[in-house]
């Protein structure tokens, strides 16, 4: 129905263990209309910033997501970027990164997202956001969040389909990070009671949606609607 | 020469690696006369608070160090204590702990010190007090500190000795956990330029040491001359 529609139409994610070609393969199978340009993930994103500011990474990020990573200059690295990366986060890797941001005169430490933890069949697994403040303790510094709920993150994608934040609108089950993102951009912000959504939500003491409805299919009848189509 | 003056000795550390007796050995072997029951480290200290409060820990701590929790009980733990683990901070082990913290109601984290990194022959290596961090941030808490710079630590000391904290005074190397931490607790601190001694101590913004000397002998040197010895 969106498709159908005259809007434009963008996928935001804080994906960072799988390309974004992977990314898609997946949801095309699940029965989305949805190509790798119209995706934005912190990965694509922080390799444009890596390429403006003239930054070479020491990587510490899940196998699965260093395809993003191929065209970047990796030698002598005088930056750190960590995503979610799972079981690499070991001692050793972590001590690593710690070690490269120590020797720098001016360390930078990007992160790919900043959540606590997600549930997986298996159980919750620490996310990228814990080991992100280890290492901010460790090197005394704060990191540069890329993905949501970062403004800068959001703008990029307002940016790609010409369009200024209050004729644009993000719907997502992640409060924070989707819904308060968002506005924090000047968009409004349409909770889903789907995924991360919990009940206390709905009484957020920072953030508040512009709406809340079921599901995505809700979320598009009542933006076509307002539309009045 | 302390020990032939009139004064009590004991010895601090955050050892969390190894047990008190086999940091006793190895000490004796450097030729210190020193026996165990003058050692205060941090893993003692939480199993009498473990006591005192009838709680029972999961671990993350290094194996070495495990036998000072052999008589603790750690069936269906209600709360987590970490030390400096090294290669047993995994991923998998993070969550481990992690999942205890976060299944209970009022989650208590207790940390064997709060250090940010140290040196080995082999390079930095990450300390406790960074994995202690991603803790607090992943479960929305404030761990429990116990060892040097706690002022409990320093208090439990001067109890075993039955002296005020002003007839006391520590020598060490740390100027904020030896010197600050003692002087916190209302006790002189002296730093000894070996070991983690940085020129930059000197001028610290927050610590002064009562008294900075080259090493352990010169330090001892001034203890006994303004006694008048």
């Amino acid at each position: 129905m969106l498709r159908a529609s005259d809007l434009k139409l963008r996928f935001c994610t804080n994906e960072t263990q799988a390309t974004r070609e992977k990314f898609v393969d997946k949801l095309q199978r699940l029965g989305f209309d949805i190509s790798v340009p119209e995706v934005f993930s912190p990965p694509p994103a922080v390799v444009a910033v890596l390429k403006e500011r003239s930054l070479r990474p020491h990587l510490l990020v899940y196998d699965g997501v260093l395809p993003e990573f191929d065209f970047v200059d990796k030698t002598n690295p005088n930056c750190v970027v960590i995503g979610d990366a799972a079981e690499n986060f070991s001692y050793q890797n972590m001590n690593e990164a710690f070690r490269v941001l120590i020797g720098l005169e001016k360390p930078v430490l990007f992160s790919l997202g900043q959540g606590k933890y997600y549930k997986e069949t298996d159980g919750l697994k620490l996310d990228v956001g814990v080991y992100m403040k280890a290492l901010e303790y460790a090197c005394d510094l704060k990191a540069e969040v890329i993905g949501k709920p970062s403004p800068v993150f959001f703008q990029s994608v307002l940016n790609d389909m010409g369009l200024q934040p209050y004729e644009a609108l993000m719907i997502g089950d992640d409060l924070v990070n989707d819904v308060g993102g968002a506005q924090h951009c000047g968009m409004k912000g349409v909770q889903v009671r789907t995924g991360k959504y919990r009940l206390s939500d709905e009484s957020h003491p920072t953030v508040t949606a512009d709406g809340t409805v079921d599901n995505l299919a809700q979320a598009v009848d009542m933006i076509l609607n307002q539309r009045g189509h």
